[in-house]
Order: C-alpha cells, then sequence, then structure tokens
C-alpha cells in the first residue's frame, strides 16, 4: 500500500491532471493553470477554488476569524488576478465543530460578505456541515475577464524577462515570527511581516492592468515560493528559467528578522509559500513600456527577478555563476 | 459564549441569509434556493457546492471511494435538477490524511471523472491538501438553464398539489442497515436500501423536463427528508401544506425493514434525509397533463402526497383527521 505522504501534492495534482479530459463544453482551460477559463456565449468566466484547513493553513486557538476569511478570499482573488480578471461570485463551504463559538462563525462570515460586498462580489451559495474536529472552510469564486485579456502560465517565450510584483518572503518571514513568539524584532517590522502572513493582499489591481496591457506573455501568482511557481510557469512553457539571486526583492524587514537569526531571506523568498505576489514574464523589448505603464497607473514598481530560457530547469545566478537551483516549495502531504 | 450545537444549522444559514446582500452584479437568485441563479450575457448559469465530510456524511474504514464519488456528485446533480437546469463544469477540493491510501484517491478521483465525463461534465479545477484528520470533500457545480424555465422553491400557490418523483425514505432505511449490520432481511432488499443510501441517484432526466414543461410553480431537491424540506418549500412561498399521510410512496423494501423493526416507515419518509428525489408543485389544473408528460417521456409515475394552503405551517392528514406536523429534519450542529 502506497500513502499520499509518499507521492506528494504535485504527483497527486499530475495523476488528476492526466485522467481529467481537458475538453468539454465552454471549457478554454481546464485544470492545470491558476483558474479554470470557461465560454459562456460571448463571455469569459473565470473559476477558481481553495480551501483552508485547520491544523493546516491556521490553528484556530491563535486565529483571528476576521483574518481568517479575508485571507480565504485574498488565496482565491489572487487566482483570478493571475489570470487577468476579476471576482464577480462566491460559494463557501464550511465544516465546524459543533462546539465552536457562535462568535466565531459570525465574525468569520461577515467579514467575508463585508470583504466580498466591497468588491461588487456576491456571495451566491454555501454549504455548512458539522465536522468531528478541524474548522474546514472552502471557497469558490468566479470571475470575469475580457475575451483576449486572459494570461495564461503558458506563453513565455525564451529570452522573455521575469517579473514580480512586489517583495518576496515576507509571508514565510511572518509565519516564522508567528511560530516564535519571543524572537526580538521591533514592533513596526513584527507587525508588517505578521500582517504578509496573516492578511495577505491579492494583487486585484495589477493582474487586470497587466491582462489589458497586451504586454505580457504569461503569469502565476506565487503562493509555494518563487521557486516552485516559477517552475510551473516555465513547465507550462516548455521552458526554464535563470533567476537572479543578487537582486531578489527582499523587504527590510524580512532582512532584520533573517538578519537577527543569522540567516539569509533569500530562502524565504525562494522557497517560502503565501506571497500571493505575482510572478509574469514580458518581452525585453516591452519591458520598459510595461514598467512605465504600471508606475503611471498604479504608482508603484514591479520588480524584475531573471530570465525565461530555452533550455529547461531552474537556475540560479549570483556573482556572475549559475548553479541549479534546487529548491522545493511548500507541498502538501510531504513530511 | 453560544456554541454552534445550541444554534444549529438551519439558524446559522438565516444568519448568513440576512448579512449577505441578495442583489449583485448578474444575480438572478443568491442564497436560498438549492441553486444561485446568475446571467450571464443572454446565458443563465446556476451554481451550487456540497460537501461530504468524514465522520459527518461517511465513514472511511466503511466506505467504498467509488461510491462515495458517485454520492458527492449526486448531491450535486441535485441541487442543479432541482433548479430544472443541467450541470456543465466542476471543481473539487478534497483534504486529506497524508496516511491514506493512494488507492482511495486514485478510485474516488477515477469515478469522479468517468460520471462527470458520462454527463458531459468537465472537472475544471480543484484544490488538494493535507488534513490533520478527517477526509474533507467539497464539490462546486456549476450548471446551466434555459431562460425562462429556472424553478424555484417559491412560486407555489394555494391549492397546488405536490409531488414527490420517488419512494420516500429508503435513504434513512438503508443507513438503518448499515448501522446495524446484523438485521435481518432478505438480500435483494438490503441490497436496494443500501443502494438508495450509497449512491443515490439524481433526478438528471426528471428536473430539466419539469423545469421546460411550463407546469409546476416550485421545486426542491429532497436531502433533509419531506418535512423539512416542504416546509422550506413553503416558507419560500409564504405558504402552508397538508401532507397526506396514508398515500405517501414508500418502497416495499422500506416497508418490509419497517415491519422488521415492529415501526413504521412514515418516520423516515418524513425526517429521513438524502434520498434526493425532487419534490414539486402543480396547480390542480394541470396535474393530469403533467402526469400524462412524465409517463409518456420517461415511463414512469410522480406521486401526489399533499397539497399547498394559504395558511402556514404544515399539517399531516390521517384517517380524515389533520394534526400538525412535528417532524424535524435532518439538521446539523444538533445532537
Amino acid at each position: 500500500m502506497v500513502k499520499l505522504s509518499e507521492i506528494g501534492e504535485l504527483e497527486l495534482i499530475k495523476r488528476l491532471e492526466r485522467i481529467a479530459p481537458s475538453a468539454g463544453p465552454g471549457v478554454v482551460k481546464g485544470l492545470g493553470d491558476d483558474c479554470a477559463v470557461i465560454e459562456v456565449g460571448q463571455e469569459i468566466l473565470l473559476m477558481t477554488t481553495d480551501q483552508m484547513v485547520e491544523g493546516v493553513h491556521f490553528r484556530s486557538e491563535r486565529t483571528d476569524p476576521a483574518k481568517l476569511a479575508r485571507k480565504l478570499l485574498a488565496v482565491n482573488l489572487s487566482d483570478i488576478a493571475a489570470m487577468g480578471g476579476w471576482a464577480r461570485w462566491g460559494l463557501l463551504a464550511a465544516a465546524l465543530d459543533g462546539r465552536t463559538d457562535l462568535s466565531f462563525w459570525e465574525t468569520f462570515t461577515q467579514t467575508l460578505v463585508d470583504q466580498c460586498s466591497a468588491r461588487d462580489i456576491s456571495l451566491v451559495g454555501g454549504d455548512t456541515s458539522s465536522s468531528p474536529g478541524p474548522a474546514f472552510f472552502n471557497l469558490t469564486l468566479i470571475g470575469r475577464a475580457d475575451v483576449g485579456e486572459v494570461i495564461y502560465r503558458s506563453g513565455a517565450g525564451p529570452g522573455d524577462l521575469v517579473y514580480v510584483s512586489r517583495f518576496l518572503g515576507d509571508a514565510a518571514a511572518g509565519l516564522v515570527l508567528l511560530e516564535n513568539q519571543d524572537l526580538d524584532l521591533n514592533p513596526a517590522d513584527r507587525a508588517y511581516l505578521l500582517d504578509c502572513h496573516e492578511t495577505p493582499l491579492a494583487e486585484e489591481e495589477l493582474g487586470p492592468l497587466l491582462g489589458a496591457s497586451g504586454l505580457i506573455t504569461a503569469m502565476i501568482d506565487l503562493s509555494d515560493g518563487l521557486a516552485a511557481d516559477l517552475g510551473r510557469l516555465a513547465d507550462a512553457g516548455g521552458l526554464g528559467a535563470e533567476v537572479d539571486l543578487e537582486t531578489l526583492p527582499i523587504s527590510p524587514q524580512a532582512q532584520a528578522l533573517a538578519g537577527r537569526l543569522g540567516m539569509e531571506a533569500e530562502a524565504w523568498a525562494l522557497g517560502g509559500g503565501e506571497d500571493y505576489a505575482l510572478l509574469f514574464t514580458v518581452p525585453s523589448s516591452k519591458a520598459e513600456e510595461l514598467e512605465g505603464l504600471v508606475r503611471r497607473r498604479l504608482g508603484r514598481e514591479v520588480r524584475r527577478v531573471g530570465r525565461m530560457q530555452a533550455r529547461s530547469g531552474l537556475l540560479g545566478r549570483k556573482k556572475g555563476k549559475t548553479a541549479p537551483l534546487n529548491i522545493r516549495g511548500y507541498e502538501h502531504f510531504r513530511p
């Protein structure tokens, strides 16, 4: 007998992708990207689902239900943003122990409804169940995108520049803080990093802007670390990539914490999950235009971290030398 | 501190319905029916989500993963059928203990994919996670319906006849058998009742036929027993209903088991969940036409079980006398 833990999440997903037909009524793209892309009449819909499980994604004794609701929404919003679209409708499934405080549920649902309403997302369906133990929350989001503006993981070409939308590794640094409450760090840095972990923000403005720009070739959201997610984007395009390790965008706060621990923050940037930044590729001829667009429209900078290559595999470049990037991102079922 | 178990599932859902806005972009009907009804361009979409939790909906040590996959699909298909539509796309979220056998996952997913493919449903999205204990499965289905053929829980008028699509209480009887393996019953009856519980069939043909017929006024699927679900349909229309207890359609198999236990199968029909038959209402002037249509098109009979009334509340009629039906259906969180 083989156990799931011997196989790991990535292999499980691959096996499911192998058996699920990729074509079907209205299916432009099924499994294998951040969202499914569905054609309904003249319209394009994006569909995604993401769960948060007590004891895996959060621990209820230290979890603020409002933060949990925001994060559950954000991780789903991030998938929709990564296709260049925006969310419109949501369905929530929740399983909870009967001994759970009603106030936990009420704060969770009120926050979710408020956060949805602020974005013109309607919570239109749900299912509640008791649970024999851990709490389980699953949100499905259905969004829209303009025809021709959907961005896939595939699509990058050799030589395209690789960008990320913001600092990397802050969520991983926040998790270290959460699990080591006695770590010494100044209160502002601590609050910033904890926020990055507990209430990440999806790139809801940037995603559709990039989708509509006509300047990018591929996109994915960073949920499992730069190495894992760039690996996925590269695989989807049949390419490889080189990461410039000396210019990885790392926040001063993550650097401060790494310094306190006597380690390099680079490990969080490459292998830490839950950043929910966007990772995207741009032909080098359009890089300047892209950077200018984001600066002009959103008043912010996107950060170049590497370059796609025809040869498969991920390389890291440091001090003029390259070496294979052997960093595994977060994977469920793996010990 | 108030616990969820003191409130119960119905009150939890009511509270969520109170805070979630009922209007939004494209929202024809949000929370509060079997599916959400969404308008996308000229098209109508139906959306529903349902979960199965280990230790609540099934026990893995006695659960065949193929049956579990069929049931998870059926309970969602039933919600779509109850609106008069048909399913097109599905998203699966699963959380499993890492010690789970890979063969459980493979049989589950292969069955789900096969069952979906047989119906032209595409499995287009998913999320896998480890679980610290019980397994959770959540399926979201998105379906279609023809404009003007969507049937809601509301819509019944006083005097409309109440129909169910098939025998009631078989799933509840099957659960009794499952939990009391040494009960004496003939093998064919046992197999039939266990099947009704373990692999219920959704009314995938009947639902769209009724939706398109123009003859019915309201519909709901029977997931929590006739009393609970008829109560919901009546509430949605601001009405009450009277159930004819002497003509409840009860299978010979359920009657045989009830006889063996020295009880009335009526209790299973009224209070037992998971039948996934359809419950619908028909103006009395159209009853004959409706019965004829179903007979002609599907070669089967639907069963009349009562009548809607202007006065709220549920009554049961037996031997010419009526009395309030005080039967509570299945409700999560209630002891």
